[in-house]
């Protein structure tokens, strides 16, 4: 069986450290200083430790079933989503107005770390509930949002997104479900929506469907799309339940992984439903809160990595197999640990590496969107959406990668469903696909965020790396270790952006063949970047006399081995990318 | 439901136009002309497309179960290993004195590929049962030879091999199985042995366990280990059955995938067996067979890509979403099929242009086994020897990687189990770890190979990089598109080589914590030599006015592809390799 334990000092040292949240501008980050933050984390990792890891394997195992109509969660999920709910952790981060803790985002993603790491199929429920008040937040009417948030954070409902239908997933523009206007303010909704996380659940007694459909007026493609709030049971004015709504669940998808989390076919036969926001308007409405539920799919790519690594790092310690071929590390038994050999250490080197990075980069984002919605901070809002297809494209890539080396390190065992490494592998498979395939999100990235702006915002990351390596230059930390890979990173990046400026002009293929590789190019230069300030912060530390130098030291080390070893990718992503779109579309589809 | 095509075609390529096998020295080449090989092939085919393909999900969902010590495979597997032993082929590269076939390894190992993608888990049965007839083919006694080899070539007998305990996977000297001699020839084998592939199933009537065991007098260590012939019932003089053995299969493993192979757990009560080859050299008699089981692996690899990329390319054939930037293709449909687009193309290509240049090198592997078995060429020998590493360990992971990013292409379809692509990337997973994890294929790699004779293999490795370069200089299909580009990666290998020489000699854990790169950075090389000779092969065919310009084009295409897009991480191999072993061992396994 996996253990998982909540890494709440590495958290604590990036809120506190790196990111000094209580020196912070940011209405509500003064309030989060160290003691407070850590009995929030401790707490929430209590629930993730003890209430929610036990019940990953389990989710996996048993899966949902549909009966009837009812749609029944894996054994135990019921009594810890009603433990979750009773410590406000669904609104912790919402406005007390309706229920929530008023916290700032950056502490919801920080417990969330937690609460997916332990249980991602579970955290799923959550969080899908979560965007959908997010939406309605926005969007609602002030009527929509007394009805439907106070529930939701309390955890008595839950919320769903529906977008998805069988001709389309990517091109919404191709959505058929329609929304006839009942003349009194509603619509009756009919059509299919599939691959609907928690479209149907026992572990709430309501759930708001939040539902992209067309008017019979609407234009065709994606301007006809309009977003609706489609409840399972239509409340009664006093909040209690009405009637219930002429949908249901016509099928579960059976899947690689998550099997905790109720994947729906969605059928909607003429089901009351109520316009969110502006008519025709429902894509924006829907993916005003895409930065927020990219980032916490980005999330998702290092939460599985890090408890894989938890899991790979015991196994290493453990299993005595071979010798030290340097001298005998275990001279009384049969055999040394194998985290004595090179290549051992290396698999464990990439992940932490990478897990470590991810989460700093996840929290700088998390920071951004505070930033964002708490000081109206443009330049936060727009670099963070530049970086978004990044964080979700590369961080879920490399969590996949870091969950499939952990199994690596198990050898055998990895392969086996007794060690559970094999369910992270499987878990962490979706977020590479879902929330906008990662393909997407590098077209996302090349084809919208490079060039918003006219470009003032890739520059200014660009800044930001400069300003960095010039504020630092001299720190004998830093030097050679992390400046200079980062600068050589980051020249590979300006490169591809040239690159694309003057060849994607004369074909875009010259552009959209590279996308990939740019978005994983941009991912390991801000990778490099948080290693850097992190080692810094580590110094400083170490500076100021800590007694915990271990802890420190440890950060610089695992920082200087990702850029001697990770960050040379660059130059392989430049390379593709200057090879421009010909090798790329030369076939004809049909001598593929 | 997945569909699966023989490549005959491009085998048969292989085969004419790459090794021109009918024109070759090796002893029964000769009869290897077109027409004979592509009915073999077609015939083959016919079985993988028809009898096994059907079954592979069937395995997957079914599984085997263990019931009163009665292992059950799944339905409609004892059918189809009755039909492929009435074809013959369990025995077709076996010797016709014990009922084989005869023909040359090449010819099994193209079979298997058909077999293997159709259906890896049922065609491991088969692979297993030949490994261990292989074993007793060169060391067993004439009356082992005799007793066994015949009714394992006929299907009615299966195999087995016995090397891992809980306590030993990699380190085989930590074996603690014993065997008692009992003065009469016979030994008395106990102990339990794990993860054994097909240990006990109904597709047999008997099954021939190969057993590395330890004798009371046999020194410590790996010089101690002996190997048997256990049968799970003991051979009368007339071949009929006589008493069952006293081994029992104690459980199955439940895995990430092969879920039709029955993985087991054997457990032997003193069963009677009887010594194989030499005593105390057991593990010499299991390696002998080493190269061929490890090339069967790296061919695992890279037939789930094959078979994950048919189905992804006719996914991005028929799915429609979005549109071509540079111009609508269906402009009498909703939206054009995915393939036009630059990103998905790029994934197509990626996946196209490996597992076609994996099949060239596994099939360069085989005629190297046969050079080696047929006409005893040392050379061959050698250069096989050094590459097998490099062929298990870089193809299982580039299998791997294509079956994931064929499981891309489909988006959220290739997360369901309905079409059957996750079960390609479970399936694949596991040929990265068994016949020794892709981390001992690079340190047999580094460790052993690459000082073999004095790393005179190594050096006849480049000069024969070098001299296809010479050779080809002014070829103008060969010219900057593969020629330079080979040249470049053939020095970042012969740089990587000199460093480990140079820095590995000071310290060991500068070559070992390279050795993972070094063998990914070996296979690019051997890949881009591939696609380098197939691309003058199909340029030979198009100067001889082929009538199929589109097949010998596409192989040029796809070749330049390879070349321009994923050569290039032999830079970051090599630099990764060139920044040493100190970061990766800097930590304290405390500090982790």
């Amino acid at each position: 069986m996996p253990h998982y334990t909540p890494p709440v000092k590495d958290q604590q040292f990036l809120l506190h450290e790196l990111f000094k949240v209580s020196e912070s501008d940011v209405p509500g980050y003064k309030e989060l200083d160290a003691d407070f933050t850590s009995a929030i984390l401790e707490e929430a990792g209590k629930i993730a430790a003890n209430v929610l890891q036990p019940l990953n394997s389990v989710g996996d195992e048993e899966g949902c079933t549909l009966e009837n109509g009812v749609v029944r969660t894996p054994t135990g999920f019921k009594e810890a989503w009603t433990e979750m709910a009773a410590g406000g952790w669904m609104g912790l981060d919402a406005k007390a107005e309706y229920g929530g803790q008023d916290m700032p985002y950056i502490m919801g993603t920080a417990t969330g770390e937690l609460f997916s790491s332990a249980n991602m199929a579970f955290q799923m429920y959550v969080g899908l509930s979560h965007g959908a008040a997010s939406a309605l937040a926005v969007h609602g009417s002030d009527e929509q949002k007394t009805t439907y948030l106070p529930k939701i954070y309390s955890g008595e409902w839950g919320g769903t997104m529906n977008l998805t239908e069988p001709q389309c997933g990517t091109d919404l523009g191709l959505i058929r479900t329609k929304a006839e206007p009942q003349g009194d303010g509603s619509y009756l909704v009919s059509g299919q929506k599939i691959w609907i996380s928690g479209g149907e659940n026992d572990l709430v007694e309501n759930i708001v469907h939040l539902v992209l459909a067309r008017t019979p007026d609407a234009p065709e493609g994606i301007k006809g799309i309009s977003l609706f709030v489609v409840p399972k049971f239509l409340p009664n004015e006093d909040g209690s339940l009405g009637d219930r709504n002429s949908l249901s669940c016509g099928g579960l998808e059976e899947k690689m992984g998550i099997h905790g989390n109720a994947t729906c076919v969605m059928n909607y036969d003429g089901a009351k439903g109520w316009l969110v926001g502006d008519m025709h308007k429902g894509m924006r409405a829907m993916f005003t809160m895409m930065n927020e539920a990219r980032l916490s799919v980005a999330l998702q790519g290092y939460t599985q990595g890090e408890v894989a690594y938890q899991n790979a790092l015991a196994f290493a310690k453990d299993r005595v197999q071979g010798r030290d071929v340097t001298g005998v590390k275990n001279p009384d038994g049969p055999a040394d640990p194998i985290i004595v050999h090179p290549d051992v250490r290396r698999n464990l080197m990439d992940q932490k590496s990478i897990v470590e990075a991810g989460r700093a980069l996840v929290f700088w984002g998390a920071e951004m969107i505070d930033r964002s919605n708490r000081l109206n901070d443009e330049e936060a809002e727009d670099m963070v959406s530049l970086l978004i297809p990044v964080m979700k494209g590369f961080l879920t890539d490399k969590g996949f990668e870091t969950t499939v080396l952990a199994q690596q390190t198990l050898g055998g065992s990895g392969f086996t469903r007794e060690w559970g490494l094999e369910q992270f592998v499987r878990d962490a498979r979706i977020a590479m696909i879902y929330e906008g395939t990662n393909g997407i999100q590098s077209l996302d990235l090349v084809g919208r965020k490079l060039p918003q702006n006219g470009g003032k915002t890739i520059m200014a990351f660009f800044d930001l790396v400069k300003d960095f390596i010039k504020e630092n230059e001299g720190n004998e930390t830093l030097g050679d270790g992390f400046l200079e890979p980062l600068k050589a990173a980051s020249k590979d990046l300006q490169a591809a952006g040239m690159y694309f400026m003057q060849e994607g002009m004369k074909n875009p293929n010259n552009a959209l063949s590279g996308s990939y590789d740019f978005m994983h190019l941009f991912g390991h230069v801000c990778l490099g970047l948080m290693w850097a300030r992190m080692a810094k912060a580590a110094q400083e530390a170490l500076d100021g006399g800590t007694s915990d130098k271990d802890f420190y030291e440890t950060k610089i080390t695992t920082g200087r081995y990702y850029m001697a070893r990770q960050l040379p990718m660059t130059g392989t992503h430049l390379a593709r990318i200057q090879s421009g779109g010909d090798t790329v579309m030369a076939l004809d589809a049909a001598n593929f």
